[in-house]
């Protein structure tokens, strides 16, 4: 096959993918070459763009490292994780609400045990957060896995600090046996998601702010559930209706209460203001998955 | 806005890039992000393809050097490239068709004298390459920047060779002032696009194979004409009907005629056969350019 116009280079294509041995990889081809094809037409591309966006893509992949991902930065503010995490949490409203893993979870955070404060010698307000993990029926669920991890009060995650060379505000628990967990740390606050590499360049560009309401990320695993992947999003932050992410749910917000100084919940005496918040959290039982191409 | 779901995000989306300064860069946007949504719907991506896709682009990206392009080979092997240069040559058919840069153009390539042999020291036939830059009424275009790039015959560019200092089979000429250029080099071969980054996974896992047919690469600017990107395909190669990069127009195949030992058009005395082609070029005249967006 030869001489391509630019209507017929799109069939010519998609017959190139029809060998593919894994049928969900074909179909998985063929759709993104029929809707970047159709994105091309659409807005008539010129050469000088195409070399922009290259060159945009490259910057994004030079952009990544082992602390950073710009590229999940990129699907995050094209609201591309927010409909990828809808799509495949059809659930039951019992269940809590997912929402975006964000590019700052880092695989096997350290080992922490219940009550433990996450935030030594972090600045900030201190938090008592504390509730149990549980199935749709109300049963609790015991020795599941609790990643939790945030930002401090200038807005930065313990990996964009160049100088700390430990984990801090950043842990995983295992719920006891009554399904329960807690822990020490301190009120995260808003903050701009990484803008200085491309995808801030591009929010700026188009006149978007690169704000996050003030949030506490959660990823709890247990067995026979599906893995919930969520927030909790501090009340009465002014970002709320504009997240650079798209990832607020009016169900995951809570009121991280203030409290005067005096006996926290564990006994521990407290001479400053903190925060208290209990939430409970509900895992859907497990669906079957769709099965993953292998390139 | 929050409570975003897998319908009414791609709307909220394209809202938020409402106040972008550039009309062209809204519009593309907002096209991109129509396209990208509908694929994912389309094909109901799961989270574990999502995070293969990050991979993916993030693999490519860090595959991107100085002297190499993955993310163009992307573009490529998708007939993003081919298909973006459709889009912007819908000039009048005396042109010479034009076909894609590919990933192996290097900026200001060594400036060299017409009748220059631009392969010395490399293996394989000679070949004489000559003819004239014409514009579409037929007249010489004096002092056109002509860039020649192409494989050796094992099919590696000297960008692929990491013992190589110097540009090989690479240079800029500039025509006469009868619009006319001429060189020695050898006869290219066909050979695989690089298939040991994420590209070629991408092939292997869709059973495509990596081959490009042989051809000699042109980009040739003068002034008040377009600048033509282009091939020319050596005939009878056994890729021509499944170029990797779907770049084979009929009008650029030639036949790069077997000379027995001789005398060459230059008087040089050829001990050896070699090959000659004689090829004229005709160049658009310029049109208008829409503006390119500032990010």
């Amino acid at each position: 096959m030869r001489d391509f116009d630019e209507n017929n280079i799109t069939a010519a294509v998609i017959d190139r993918f029809q060998n593919t041995p894994d049928p969900r990889l074909k179909r998985i081809m063929t759709s993104l070459v029929r809707h970047l094809h159709d994105f091309v037409r659409d807005v008539d591309l010129t050469e000088a763009e195409w070399a922009q966006a290259i060159a945009f893509l490259t910057r994004t992949g030079h952009t990544c490292t082992d602390k950073r991902q710009e590229f999940i930065l990129l699907s995050d503010t094209l609201g591309v994780s927010m409909l990828v995490d809808a799509i495949n949490h059809r659930f039951s409203k019992n269940a809590t609400e997912t929402t975006v893993l964000g590019p700052f979870y880092v695989e096997n955070p350290p080992e922490a045990a219940l009550g433990a404060n996450i935030g030594v010698g972090v600045k900030g307000e201190p938090l008592y957060l504390d509730g149990s993990i549980l199935s749709e029926d109300g049963q609790p669920l015991a020795n599941a896995e609790i990643d939790v991890w945030h930002s401090d009060t200038e807005g930065f995650y313990d990996v964009q600090l160049p100088d700390l060379s430990e984990p801090s505000l950043r842990a995983r628990f295992h719920s006891d046996a009554q399904g329960r967990f807690r822990f020490w740390t301190i009120l995260p606050r808003y903050y701009p998601i990484p803008y200085d590499g491309p995808v801030g360049d591009m929010l700026t560009a188009t006149a978007r702010h690169p704000y996050r309401p003030a949030h506490v990320h959660f990823m709890i695993s247990a067995d026979g559930h599906e893995k919930l992947v969520t927030h909790l999003f501090v009340s009465g932050d002014q970002y709320l209706d504009s997240d650079a992410v798209f990832a607020v749910k009016n169900s995951l917000i809570r009121d991280f209460e203030r409290q005067a100084p005096g006996v926290a919940p564990d006994g521990k005496k407290m001479d400053t203001p903190w925060r208290k918040l209990h939430n409970d959290f509900v895992l859907a039982k497990a669906v079957a998955k769709k099965s993953v191409p292998a390139a």
